[in-house]
């Protein structure tokens, strides 16, 4: 097959938030074994989560990158497959188009995996970038049976976020359970997952209030196509606003700002019986997504949980890119640009999804 | 008719945590006029709820008795139709049997009152012992639209607690969304609430883990149909021994506490996609029902608010009585006893849901 | 008030397919009652089922027209409040718009008015043009609890059809359960109900199969929205046709033709799990509206009926007119024409909706 | 190992009616692959849709047993581990109980098997009895992925029948949507699904309704937990009792019958909004199991497929006869009563599921 012996890969140096991942020439994986396949990544998104694992922002919570993942973050890699395992020949051919996602693997046994919906909880999965090797490294060995097939119509570079950006903005806006006509409000509709969310939303049916802080992230977001737009930065009441133009106010909220306030202000959005769906996940460990009780009980309130999605979330995901109808906006780099768009990210003026070239 | 004029009622007196309900002659409610009935209470549950609005427990979260309740409280009453207006003869008579709920009157023609399951969000809604006089009076006028007709079968003195208690506690099992032959936990499943939720539990097909303290307690837990109980006195680890039970934890848990500390503890009982019911409305307006993003996003947890129940949420609340699966304990008194007994509540020392005979 | 006391109504004449509604001199009705207001009908759309009604087509199923309707079909009505029952001021001033649908009134009082969702079983509801007048009438009297407030951005003569047309197709798509960016097939899409069910799955993110004959509708279809257009008059296999674009089959499908080939064929566009909404309502009593067990069984398909649409469904129905994504196709005439759209109906030859001036 | 080489199992002989299933002297199956296990069947159900595969009833709706699986039916094994794959040490050790259904493999890679509840549907499946050799046999080669873990408190004779006839009956009554509470009737309440269905619908708090002939089916339903019994031999119109019952008519049917008959009643008692639930498969392949449009749209009924039931739902109807809830009524034989039992169903005269011991 002609496989190089080393590649470049972002490796993460250090400990806590002055932790760095530079390029760095580490072996390319072994020869694909049963269930297996070895990916080329052509393209990776650089997703928030990446960030906070090489940062160890949220080690408060118990949760730091493993050493099982060689120090490589990524769970956004789209590419080629270069190596096929011995019995995943039924499946994957050598060229053929595949994505690595948050969850890698998965046991498909277990309780999670055969009831439909939630393999994602499945105890045994392993996570790229955080339990595996990620996709900041040129060629990814990855579960034959849990990678996702791209379609035509989607390139590498799109795919790629798509792969947690993507699916995790379509799977929030399935979560919110808002329907056809009805209202859903977007904080930082503007953003790299807000951007995204405002897309799916549309092309579902919903009427978006999108909320962002400028007159650029306005025409960003109505360009999209949110009906509304509050700017945070000169609203003086943002809950007003939304209750004026909703009434009794909206079916739901996304909180995909990890922060304290953004938790606080997004359930005051919301009418009788509405959802606040909870996807940003703060440093801040005393965070609590929700409400007051009596606010909570009175009105009927839901606050639900989303993360990432499915194998068939992301095929859903990536279906509504091949037809058309969402495009990540995308800040392009290299494997060498890990570290910046991290400050970026951080400064908050990162635009779109970031996405990395990595293969050559 | 023949109606006397005064009638005894315990009426508020005084503010905040100090303010007592003695019991004084007020005239007996007017004739009633358009859509509305007068029943003679003949019994009438004394919840958490006319608790707290006696001793103003809601104030910092600008929630306080209206002074169109005239400071009498009470909504769980069950009792007699003694007086029909003009146009409500096609549904009451004289004799009729009728109960009175916490939502006495609602506008039947709002977004919420018309789109099903939420007429309790009905921002014209009357509320008894809130903003219309309440049950803690022998002579109540009602609207006749909105009250219940007590089916054969039940007794007054378990139908007033029914009102409310009831269907509060019944309405919590549904909004839990724990299927036959799932986990529910129910702390303070001894307490006025949680031993209704046990027994409409049971009778919906759950398996019930239920938790309160000492054995006395779990004596009644286990009677009323829990399959374990766990002694908060004597357990080092309550969240340790669900999962020990359920594997992966509990599908549900009912949240009655009023408690900063019941609220913490509660989303650590689910299981991945298990629903936490916010029930209990503490007087500390800095709770926050939910959990920390991290737990709630990474596992697809769902935090509900549920409160009291519609007018078709009590008549099946009712059945369950009326067919003999559900039975309140009930610890009796008279209007005189409103304030002994919402002592007794502070101190967690009241057996059951206390009822007061009204009228004689 | 300055009200005529005759004006022009069509009225049923005759019995069986022979019957026709020409137009008579009838009273105008009396002075809105308790509960009651009374409309001018500038707009009302020509229903099938007006037709079904007027030519007996459903006796043999036992439903035929009241002798309460007094002769007078319609229930797609729009037009403008000219007098106000004693108690509706609070909602209704002369000159508010407002329509007329199937359903003209409910008691507010049964189950099925008070459980939600469920209103349009109410056992006591009366029918416009079934039990009650209907709006082929210059001046229909209707319940004011029940009649529908029009919005800004929504002419007469296209909130008229919506009443019920519209509702109808929008109601279906809903119990459809068929999600953004899942597939639907439309029988019979380029019809009157067709062409608006296209507009609202259009709208509600689903992928279309539109269904019709010849080049005509296709392309109308495909202006509207569809992403596929089979022609029957010259596909070989129409089921072929649809499991080659959606490899399973469709997620749903809706009958709105009212033929037993119509319903034979259509549970073959399914895939597993799928669902048939059943909404035309065939002369023939011996159709039945289903699959054979071994097909509905094994591929645990769903066959769900929708007729019309809630008071709720049809405020929402309205609002995607309102903001300009759904438009019905108009053939206009008076009340002369009713006989002729009839007969036109029966040829499959009136294009989109039919609609009638009423009022001068 | 030291298994024998030959070994008995029931093997079809003819075609059509007239068929039988003689035991004869086969080959004992192969060391297990890859991803195989190897089931000593202890004790085997004997389905109806064993008998229809025997008898080839269904060959006018083009379903017959394929030759791959060598003439042997039977699709409810329960037994012992006793050889394993190279690569299934992980999960099945030998002397393991398992159990086999009639899906005994399926890809876990298709649409179907990655998108939750709906494995049933994978179009790689493999069925017992049908396309693979079936449990009439003593030793049975299985796909260690999806055979069943049989858990403690289930005897092999009581898992054999639960294996298809139990989670039938389970998954209609999931299927039915009746919540705890509400009605359910169950035509041939006292047969073989029947009496299963009236033990699950009892342990989910539905309110039940059984239908069959005769006193002493009406004593075993009664013994079982329904409330009411009407018995067809006697009543002059079931619908009618049925309505005197529920008032409006109950929110589900299962129909296990497979008649014409049976289809044509179960719509007629339900209350507007229910749900029929298609589970008995006619010979007759003219049947369609449904309601005519105008019953079906104006009530809003529901009509959907139900078949045995996923890998999950076996583990949850275990369960309840793990917790004493559900009890198979057992008409015992051996392989050699394949035939007799046989003509037993057809006559209508076999209590409760005939079992099979299989292995000595």
């Amino acid at each position: 097959m002609g496989l190089p012996e080393k590649q470049n890969a972002a490796v993460k140096e250090g400990e806590g938030s002055s932790s760095t991942a530079p390029v760095k020439q580490v072996p390319v994986p072994q020869e694909p074994g049963p269930g297996q396949i070895l990916v080329k990544v052509n393209w990776s998104g650089l997703c928030a989560s990446d960030k906070s694992l090489i940062h160890d922002e949220w080690a408060n919570s118990g949760i730091k990158m493993m050493d099982s993942a060689q120090g490589i973050a990524g769970h956004e890699g789209a590419g080629e497959v270069v190596a096929v395992g011995p019995d995943m020949g039924h499946k994957w051919q050598i060229g053929d188009r595949a994505g690595v996602k948050w969850v890698v693997s998965v046991c498909k046994d277990c309780e999670f995996c055969t009831n439909g919906q939630d393999e994602l909880q499945c105890p045994k999965q392993l996570n790229a970038g955080f339990s595996a090797p990620g996709t900041f490294q040129e060629y990814c060995l990855t579960d034959g049976n849990y990678a996702t097939r791209i379609p035509d119509g989607v390139t590498d570079e799109e795919a790629g976020p798509i792969m947690c950006g993507g699916v995790t903005a379509y799977t929030a806006c399935k979560r919110s359970a808002v329907k056809p006509g009805q209202w859903i409000v977007l904080p930082g509709a503007g953003g790299g997952l807000g951007h995204l969310a405002v897309q799916y939303a549309k092309a579902m049916g919903m009427r978006i209030i999108a909320i962002d802080g400028g007159e650029e992230k306005g025409k960003l977001c109505k360009d999209l196509g949110a009906e509304h737009y509050l700017d945070f930065t000169t609203s003086k009441d943002l809950a007003a606003e939304v209750m004026k133009i909703t009434t009794y106010g909206a079916h739901g909220v996304i909180v995909t700002a990890a922060t304290k306030e953004g938790y606080a202000t997004a359930p005051h959005f919301l009418r009788p019986g509405g959802t606040l769906v909870v996807v940003g996940l703060p440093k801040d460990e005393t965070v609590i997504a929700g409400a007051p009780p009596i606010l909570l009980a009175l009105r009927r309130l839901n606050v639900v949980g989303s993360v990432t999605g499915t194998l068939k979330d992301v095929d859903e995901a990536l279906d509504f890119t091949a037809r058309g109808l969402v495009h990540p906006i995308l800040t392009k780099g290299t494997l060498h640009d890990v570290d910046k768009f991290c400050q970026l990210m951080n400064a908050g003026k990162l635009p779109g999804r970031a996405v990395l070239k990595v293969a050559a």
